[in-house]
């Protein structure tokens, strides 16, 4: 979906590296983050600064191999070494699919997926997480966990303007961001995790030292090249330029329209609806636009990933977020030919499929 | 150590990447590993088949964040998801001070940490961990525990022909690579595994999938670009050009001389001594120049590392390693002026400042 803002960029995001650069293993042996590159570091505060989005006064830039290895190294700097239980992991529902997957996998003694936020109900430490917007549905949230001895993990991957307004600078103690939903960059995997506690920051570091001894060079390098591009691109007065975001919010305006037109041509889905906000950043009102859209399929269809995938349409169904099988994720952010594709193929299906999935 | 070959290279192996290209999180969807160059796999090949340091045939290639993202992937791989009991994890000591701490630092419940393969003597499925050359010491290794129920890992990040002999190329089941040893770009975090069976490889990759979704294109493009370099400079007939390994070996043959005299001039520590063998790519017969030097303090010195600090000399200490503190690890790919400073310290080193350690 990026691809086109990027090549009318031109030569401007172009990287070049000699083979002589960057060959250590170190970027900054001052810094705590010993394998941060200062510019990726320099450009990441810019852009926190022109959009607004978060407070970055007093923390640690920690880079991580995608925001990804940085959620697992925050698992692993929360939990207590010493202590005999694992700390207790919750999301509320529907939640990101790949945080199940990922605390359960290596079967870990310092951590343990305990599933949806809103019943959980044990005694002792708990790590919350908290995607806002949220993966799958779009919804800003909260923490719903009000008590003592948890902690709060901030997932912003969606907190940028082209997909919610930005109401004002988030401002918590474990920040995580990823470049992929920020610039369309996933390939590069890089993402970065804002942290207040000196001691928590040092033990993301130790995780990412030990799981892969820092992160590529080459990425962060190139990274920081194209978020300067991005900055660039908000701070121009001219208007013959398209700041990245201009660019990727009028994207999403029209296809979550299209995709709204062809959900209510069918009649047999229902999406999410969000009331509007003022975002700060482009100073204009508008309904949140997710990355991903959250479709449920009404009655007598029970279980709308199988419904679809009969329909040539593959989504990623609700039990992988916690919730039931009426509920699929389709992702907004594809090419446009594939996602014209898409929206083509649900606004072409009608009663008689159903009849005919429902007879198989 | 390396710097100095890729500045006389000049402009070969720089790599350009305009901002639109490799967005996306795949690279070859339909390979096993979905997030593999094929460019970098190409140029892997290649360089085995030049250099002749591995069998390739019917081997799946996964590529890693540095081959230390690859051993946990293996450890994931090899391991039993149904399994009670996790399966042990062995090395022969000294061993790579980073395979302990790597598999215990999550306390899986799918493996576990026995230590020296030597003693070990546990019943039930193991994974024996084979460097060779061995880091820390250098030396040439074959599996310890010859017997049924194990699975070997073969680590050769030095298996190349700036370290040692190459003999034979090595068929194991599963065989470690890594960028930084083979041609210094230790920043690129790039490594690669040989996998005979299929099914190991998919969960290999399923691993990588989760813990980082894939590794950076960028740096594969990067590294596939180096390789190239490193092949053309094997295949070039000409002899102003030296290729990477001639340039590298003549720097190890330098650095080791420099080692034995100073330490000899000490008479305070001893080196190994390695026997010479007959390299088939260079077709040339000498002894293995290890890229760590694995130094022993002879008595009454009883704290290696300790007496070393006090000299200015900073080395990793033989207990990281499964063995004593008589004993520490240091590195040889350092930078020209960081080596012949080390070396004439060490050089330096009399019995008085030994006699004022002890009466520290």
């Amino acid at each position: 979906m990026y691809e086109r803002f990027w090549q009318q960029e031109g030569d401007k995001a172009t990287i070049v590296i000699p083979g002589w650069q960057s060959m250590s293993y170190f970027s900054d042996i001052g810094n705590l983050c010993w394998f941060l590159e200062p510019e990726f570091a320099r450009q990441v505060l810019r852009l926190h600064k022109i959009v607004g989005n978060a407070v970055t006064e007093n923390r640690h830039i920690v880079v991580g191999t995608g925001s990804t290895q940085l959620f697992q190294a925050v698992l692993y700097a929360l939990a207590s070494q010493d202590s005999e239980e694992p700390v207790s992991v919750v999301s509320a529902a529907p939640y990101y699919s790949s945080y199940q997957a990922i605390t359960e996998c290596l079967k870990s003694g310092l951590y343990k997926w305990e599933g949806d936020a809103r019943s959980f109900a044990k005694e002792g430490r708990f790590i919350e997480l908290v995607t806002s917007p949220n993966n799958p549905d779009g919804f800003l949230r909260d923490s719903v966990l009000n008590r003592s001895g948890g902690v709060l993990v901030h997932d912003f991957a969606y907190y940028w303007p082209q997909y919610t307004p930005i109401t004002s600078p988030a401002d918590y103690d474990i920040m995580l961001f990823t470049v992929s939903k920020t610039t369309g960059h996933a390939g590069m995997r890089i993402g970065w995790a804002l942290v207040k506690d000196r001691e928590i920051a040092k033990r993301i570091v130790k995780y990412i030292e030990l799981n892969s001894i820092g992160v590529s060079k080459d990425s962060q390098l190139r990274a920081a090249k194209v978020l300067k591009v991005v900055c660039d691109s908000c701070e121009s007065s001219s208007n013959t330029t398209e700041s990245l975001f201009e660019f990727a919010y009028q994207l999403m305006v029209e296809r979550w329209q299209n995709l709204r037109v062809a959900v209510k041509h069918s009649g047999m889905f229902s999406l999410p609806e969000f009331s509007p906000g003022f975002c700060k950043f482009t100073g204009r009102i508008f309904e949140p636009l997710p990355a991903f859209a959250w479709l449920k399929c009404e009655e007598p269809i029970e279980d709308c990933e199988s419904f679809l995938r009969s329909n040539k349409i593959l989504t990623r169904g609700g039990r992988h977020f916690g919730v039931g099988p009426q509920y699929v994720r389709i992702s907004l952010l594809d090419r446009d030919d594939n996602f014209d594709l898409f929206v083509e193929r649900l606004s072409s299906i009608r009663k008689d499929n159903l009849y005919q999935h429902m007879g198989e």
